[in-house]
């Protein structure tokens, strides 16, 4: 079970810094200050557990009160920015390389992330309302990526392709139901997570998106 | 007065329809995936009431007590979208129109979401703050519409045509007014819905707008 | 010290007149009418101070409490609406020079409203949490302009340009630290103060910016 603790943490650490590194990239694009780059990125990587908290009444939010995460988002949005700071062109013709690799520790993070936040939903007392649980799962998922595109004037990118809210529903759902059914905690964590990040690679793979109107 | 509660209640879920469909019509003019269209949708019809809620400590914010709200949210949401799927150019055609339809029980909406939020205040102890109390009105009116245009990338359309945050205004203050001048609630609730209904309508038949600088 | 309180609270509402007038401008910019340059001018005035207190948990946002700060925002809008209705043309023409005007006050403003966020962090609990203390303080001064460029369709300038947030940090740590080392609070108050002053006004005048990547 520690061991399993461990890794689970190392899960959310790695989407930390995989959601940083997403927001400093956008932040990179819209060429803006260091500032700029490093506030993005931390929003990114806290933002979600933030709206999460702000829902569910804990103030002030989890993400305030252990340094480790703030500092990982802070580190990788400034390293980032130094990155491109000393590469520029070529910083700038491997952007999309970065991006699709990037993508793989995302996924996971978006995994870890939604399990966080339904056990942290369920942990505030709402273990019998399993739409606010995966609800909030999701958002602690994809929050900080809604507020990063928000920051950087984009219509936030999870509203309009590939399977990304989808895969923390889905992923988020299966959690929800393990757990709720009994099954050892630590299973149910890794099968929820490994949902999100395989349905996550499929539809990056094979492009899958979710259907359009016209 | 268990009529009346009944048509408030109706009333308000008529709202919750409303709002979901300008939610999902904007989110469709986005050409949004299907997620898009149901996330956009249901955040416009409870944003207003979760925004309320946050400001006045309700955790986790009442929209997620109650699974009635949530669901004819996402139903009528993922209704638009099959419609448009569907009928594609025809859908496309008749947009204007379903618009103008639907922008009358909008305002029945507008109304009382207004009335429902005032109270909301005013039963979390706020009954002497007369400008809290119709500013969260106000907000649990606007303020679906305002995350669904920040969402969609649009610069909130309440900010800049028609009467619609004046109309919450006039309403609510009306409401207030009543209430505290220790009319019977169900003549006040019902004056205030219907001066929010009177504005919205006579404003857009005679194309009022509020007066601009230039 | 009464004077000196007198003198802080003096430093207070000068800034939320300022970031009113801030927040009205781009609002006039915009072309929105009268009510939303006021709703504009208010939710970049008290914005900042709202969004700290959500995370707080300060239920209502302390700045429902208090009517002479919104009435002081409310008015200021309204006088630049009236202001910007009446001359037409040679407000137009002025605009930029009323900004760098502004400028002055907001200066001061931020100063003070991110001394006064990190005060409401720490008497909140908080005094051993460096980090969120300060960036409490840096969010009840950046805050509201965020607020007001999302609500207008903007990217956050405080994002992209001059050195605002980094002034509210330098000022806010420095609050921080002579508070902590036992300094007379009137001492560390007007040093914080003074010191997002001066920085504000050198890398006005000097274009100071911070480095970008590209």
């Amino acid at each position: 079970l520690e061991l399993s603790e461990l890794v689970f943490h190392a899960f959310e650490l790695n989407g930390t810094a995989a959601f940083a590194v997403s927001g400093a990239m956008v932040a990179l694009k819209k060429r803006m200050d260091i500032f700029g780059v490093v506030f993005i990125g931390i929003t990114t990587a806290l933002g979600g557990g933030i709206i999460r908290d702000v829902l569910l009444g804990y103030h002030p939010p989890k993400a305030f009160l252990s340094s480790v995460y703030i500092a990982v988002a802070a580190v990788t949005s400034a390293l980032m920015f130094a990155v491109a700071f000393l590469l520029k062109d070529r910083y700038l013709k491997s952007e999309k390389k970065a991006e699709s690799v990037n993508n793989i520790f995302d996924a996971v993070g978006l995994g870890a992330f939604t399990v966080t936040g339904i056990r942290t939903a369920m942990d505030a007392g709402n273990c019998g309302n399993a739409f606010l649980a995966v609800f909030l799962g999701v958002i602690t998922g994809i929050g900080g990526g809604l507020l990063r595109d928000l920051l950087t004037g984009e219509i936030p990118v999870v509203l309009q392709k590939r399977i990304y809210a989808v895969a923390s529903i889905v992923g988020g759902c299966a959690y929800y139901l393990l757990y709720r059914a009994g099954v050892d905690d630590t299973v149910a964590i890794f099968a929820g997570v490994a949902l999100v990040f395989v349905i996550r690679m499929l539809s990056t793979a094979f492009r899958w998106n979710l259907p359009k109107a016209f």
